[in-house]
C-alpha cells in the first residue's frame, strides 16, 4: 500500500496516473464497504464515531485526495474569521463577496470566536457543504482539519496569518513590517525622538513585523528603543485608550506614538482629549490599517493603509484558481504580500519644544 | 383542482390534510413526471427553462408548500443585504452569526448589489441550498421570488423594510419614527429654533419615518417646518458631507442638524471643520445607530441608538422559529419594532446667541 515499487504497472488503469490509495482500497483496509467511506467523505452524520476515525486516519496515512470534486462542489466559498469585531472585518467581507458574486457563487461566513483554530464541527460542516474553498482571516488550521480539507480536495488561503502558516500553506498578506517602518520614520523625519507604540497581540505575526519594523526604524536613525514606550496590546480600541492613557499620563510621555492598528489609534485620541492634550500640537499619533474611519475622526488620522479589500479579493480569487487546479498535482504553495503605504493626513506634526 | 368542494372527501388519504396539491398532482397537471417537480423544487438546473416555469406557475397557482422540509434543510441561514457598504453592516451580520452559531448552522451572506430586491438567480440558489430560512436586510423580494421560497417552505423576514413589505410579510424594525422625534426634542429643549434635518432615500420607511419624527417634534414645539432647513440625503458619509457643507454655508445657517443616521453626521463633522465651525458650540449635530465610531469621534456624538445586533438576533430567531412551524398552517405575520433611545453625548449644545 505504500507503493514502493511506482515503476511497477498496477492492473487497474486508474490507478496508474496517481500514486495514492483508490477509495475501494481505503475501504478495503477499514474493513468497510465503499458507500461507507463516501459517507465519511461528504459529511454525513450516519457513520459510527469509530469508523469516521479510522476512515479519516486512512484517508491521511494515504494523502487521498478526491478526484472529480469539480463536479460535486456547491456554489459556495466558505470565509472564517477569528472574529467578527471591528470594521477590519466589513473591508474583507466586501473583497470575498466580490470576488464571489463575480463568479456565481455565495459566501459562507463563520467566526471561530476567539479560538486561532475554528473548531471541530467546523471542519466536517464543510466537508459536509463542499464549497469551492476556503479563505481563513487572521485564523490557521490544525493538521487534523488540513487533512481533511484535503481529502476532499477543498483548497484554502489563509490571509494575514496570526502565526506561521507553514510553508506549504498559500497565504495573502501585507508588508506589515514596511509599514511600521514607515510609520516611524515619518515620525523620526518630523523631529520626533521618544516615539512610543503600542503592538497588536504577539502571537500574531503581522503585530510582531510591524513593531519590528518601528524598531528598525529608531534603530536605523541612531534612536534608542526604549522598553518602556512598547505596550502590548491586542488590536482593540478600549486597550489603545487604556495604554494611551499609561503612556501619556507619565512626566516624561513620549511626543509621539505609532498605535499599531486605527482602532488602537482611536483609543488614543479618546485618552488624549480625556487628559487635555491636542492632537497633534501635545502628541502625534499614527495608526495602521486606515479604515474608512480614519477619514472621518478628528483631526483626520495619519495611518498606514493596508488593502484589505484587494488582499481578500486576491484571497478570493487564489482559492478559486486551486480549486480549479486540484488533482493529480499538488499547487506549489503562495505566499503574495500587498503593499502597504503611508497616508498623511493631521494626527501628526512636529513635536512640541522640549518644555513647553 | 381548485377544492371548490372541500368538504368532499378524496380517495388520496394523504389529501385529507391538506388543501393544497400534491406533488404528482402537480406534476401530472404540468405534464410531466414527479421527478421533475422535485428537481425543479431543488433548484437543479437540469430542467428545460420552459418546463420550470410551467411547473413554478403550477406550485404557485395551488400554494403548494413543500412538507418535511426539515429533513432535507442544510444547515444554513441566508443573510440578504441591499449594500454591505457600512459598519452598520457589521453590526446585522453580529447578530445573525450569533443566533446561527447557537443553532448549529452556518451563515450564507449576499448582497442585492444596490438592488432593492435581489436578482432572480439568486431565488433560485436558495432553492438550491435549502438553508432554514432568509433573513434580508432593507431588501424584499418579488412576487416570484417569495412564491419560489414559499413553495420550498423556506420562511423569510424583512429586518428594517426599505418599502412596505407587506402585510403578511414578518419583520423586524426599530421605532424610528420615536428617533427622529426624540433627537430633535432634545435640540428643541436645548433651546434651538432653526434646526435642520438630513434624511436618507425616501423610498425607505425607516428614513420617511425618522423625518416624520423630527417634524413632529418642530409642529408639537410650535416651531415652523422649513422645508429649505430639510435635505434629502443616501446614509452615506459623503452625503453627509456635501449637503452639510451646503447647510451650514449659507448665511442663515441652522444652529443645529438632526443628520439622519451616523455616517452623514460626520459627513457634516467634516463640512463643519472646513468652515471653521465648532461643534457644539457654532453648530450641534445629532445621528442616529450608534456605530461604535460615534463614540470614537471628536467631539462624541450625540445620537439615537437603534439596537441592530439585537434586530438581527430577532429577526434570525423569528426565521427559525418559523421554520420549525412551517406545514398546513401557515404562520400568523409577526411585526415587532425594538425600541430606539437618545444617547447624549457632546456633540449637543445649546445655541449660539443670535448674532454673535
Amino acid at each position: 500500500m505504500t507503493h514502493s515499487e511506482p515503476a511497477s504497472p498496477r492492473p487497474q488503469t486508474a490507478q496508474t496516473r496517481t500514486q495514492t490509495a483508490t477509495l475501494a482500497e481505503i475501504a478495503r483496509e477499514a474493513g468497510v464497504s465503499a458507500p461507507t467511506v463516501s459517507k465519511v467523505l461528504n459529511g454525513r452524520a450516519d457513520v459510527a464515531p469509530a469508523t469516521r476515525t479510522r476512515v479519516e486516519e486512512l484517508l491521511r496515512a494515504h494523502g487521498y485526495r478526491r478526484r472529480r470534486a469539480e463536479a460535486t462542489r456547491s456554489p459556495l466559498i466558505d470565509l472564517v474569521f477569528h472574529e467578527l469585531e471591528s470594521a477590519w472585518a466589513m473591508e474583507v467581507i466586501r473583497g470575498v463577496e466580490n470576488v464571489a458574486r463575480d463568479a456565481g457563487l455565495s459566501v459562507v461566513l463563520s467566526e471561530s470566536a476567539g479560538r486561532l483554530t475554528p473548531g471541530r464541527t467546523w471542519a466536517d460542516q464543510v466537508a459536509a457543504r463542499r464549497p469551492h474553498g476556503v479563505v481563513l482571516v487572521l485564523s490557521g488550521l490544525d493538521e487534523s482539519q488540513r487533512a481533511l480539507l484535503t481529502s476532499r480536495s477543498i483548497p484554502f488561503v489563509v490571509m494575514d496569518p496570526a502565526g506561521d502558516p507553514g510553508a506549504d500553506v498559500p497565504s495573502i498578506g501585507a508588508t506589515n513590517w514596511q509599514g511600521g517602518l514607515a510609520a516611524t520614520r515619518h515620525l523620526v523625519e518630523l523631529g520626533h525622538r521618544r516615539i512610543g507604540a503600542i503592538s497588536g497581540p504577539p502571537q500574531m505575526m503581522c503585530s510582531r513585523a510591524r513593531i519590528d519594523g518601528y524598531r528598525a526604524a529608531l534603530e536605523t536613525a541612531g534612536l534608542p528603543v526604549e522598553s518602556g514606550l512598547v505596550m502590548t496590546g491586542d488590536f482593540h480600541h478600549e486597550t489603545g485608550y487604556r495604554l494611551g492613557r499609561e503612556l501619556l499620563d507619565r512626566p516624561d510621555r513620549p511626543t509621539a506614538v505609532f498605535a499599531g492598528n486605527d482602532l488602537q489609534a482611536l483609543g488614543l485620541y479618546e485618552a488624549a482629549r480625556e487628559l487635555g492634550l491636542r492632537i497633534p500640537e501635545d502628541v502625534s499619533v499614527v495608526g495602521f490599517d486606515d479604515l474608512p474611519v480614519a477619514r472621518w475622526v478628528g483631526p483626520p488620522l495619519t495611518t498606514v493603509r493596508q488593502p484589505l479589500t484587494e488582499m481578500a479579493e486576491a484571497a478570493a480569487r487564489l482559492v478559486l484558481e486551486l480549486a480549479r487546479s486540484t488533482g493529480d498535482a499538488a499547487p506549489t504553495a503562495t505566499r503574495v504580500e500587498l503593499a502597504t503605504s503611508l497616508v498623511v493626513r493631521t494626527s501628526t506634526a512636529p513635536p512640541p519644544l522640549a518644555g513647553s
